[in-house]
């Protein structure tokens, strides 16, 4: 079996590394990339194809992890030429999925939870073709939502208008306790109730929030945009980024 | 030693339950209680004295646990008799705790962390005294935070604002996932990288605030007055519950 990638970066590359069978090869072009991009798919266990065309028309299943701008573009161009499976995986809203799928076959919504590049990266996918790629669950976990195209990227949409509120959260409760002096104790305290990875896990959403101040918060914009609800939380957390 | 108790609730029952030594006797009063506290009192292994006064010359520690409502009273009352430590145990705020503590000799502020009723709450303690309570250690786990008044309450506040925000948090995802009928694989997913009793948790905490709405807004609007800071996400919090 082929698979073949249009856009490589971490997700494509990491997927090589996770699925590694005798029965799998991988393919990609070099066309019109940059020179890290370049870099990467020569240190990685992946065929160099001349062009995109040809790794469209060679492949089993087309994987797109492009960046979010760059999908729907992509589906145009190559969608209706692939053979097989087309894969998106990019973070991308629900509605852009849908309309991806209008100019695919055999269209499979992908969302990837957790770190891609850590030991248990998880696939979530969703659509009427979505069980074919059972078989990734011998490489990494793999859940099939429903058939319906645009649940995986929904949920994860879900997911993270859950996560980056909390992270507006964390920063204002950890501000406060710094405040009176009681930073080490307020997380400590929490770490007995919420579990012994409090620390670690919640340092983190904060650092990385603060670190990335300006997309974060045009993140909870498009959140708030899509869900077109009355999301205080969401609103809010908007709102403390912001400041 | 002889431990006693001015107000008995769930909060000294599970005391008398959890700290059992041959070497310390509880005492409390029956004087002017209401039937339930009657009856709880006596299924207690605890003395039971004429009146609270005598509790009060009687006892080496005297433990205040009533309703946050009466605790300044009880300490206006008593405070000033008690022959060695006087632990408050209500949750009141930091500065009622201070006010308190002028009514009071040997004061120790004190919060219990985590259910009372479970096997393993955590007892924290601030004040000059409180190191004396350190035995407590071997019946349950015992912070000493540091030797100020209202660290302990403050602390137990901080806890408060971060887990009262956070519930409103839960509700309002919780919510938006139901809209799309996507609420199990929400869960479920939030569940892989929030650890194992994410759902347990966080439906608990999704129920007890929505059971008890009115009381959980109330408590959201003292720590803003208290903070008296520009505390977005809580009054986020606090204008979700109230709608």
């Amino acid at each position: 079996m082929i698979i073949g990638f249009i856009g490589f970066g971490k997700v494509s590359e990491n997927l090589v590394r996770i699925i590694q069978s005798e029965s799998i090869d991988f393919v990609t072009s070099t066309e019109n990339r940059s020179p890290e991009t370049i870099e990467l798919i020569k240190k990685s266990d992946v065929t160099i194809l001349e062009s995109f065309p040809e790794v469209v028309s060679s492949s089993d299943i087309l994987i797109s992890a492009n960046s979010p701008a760059n999908a729907l573009d992509v589906a145009k161009k190559y969608g209706e030429h692939a053979k097989g499976i087309y894969l998106d995986l990019n973070n991308v809203s629900p509605d852009t999925t849908s309309e991806i799928s209008s100019y695919v076959n055999n269209f499979v919504d992908g969302a990837i939870i957790g770190k891609i590049d850590s030991d248990n990266p998880i696939l979530y996918l969703s659509g009427k073709h979505a069980d074919e790629l059972l078989f990734f669950n011998e490489f990494m976990q793999v859940k099939v939502i429903s058939d319906r195209i645009g649940d995986a990227s929904l949920l994860k949409m879900l997911r993270s208008t859950y996560t980056k509120t909390l992270s507006a959260l964390l920063i204002e409760s950890r501000d406060l306790a710094c405040k009176y002096d009681l930073e080490e104790e307020f997380i400590d305290m929490l770490t007995l109730t919420e579990g012994d990875d409090f620390r670690q896990k919640s340092l983190s959403r904060i650092n990385n929030t603060l670190n990335s101040k300006k997309r974060k918060s045009e993140e909870l914009k498009e959140i708030i945009d899509y869900f077109d609800d009355d999301l205080v939380m969401v609103k809010a957390a908007l709102e403390k980024l912001n400041r």
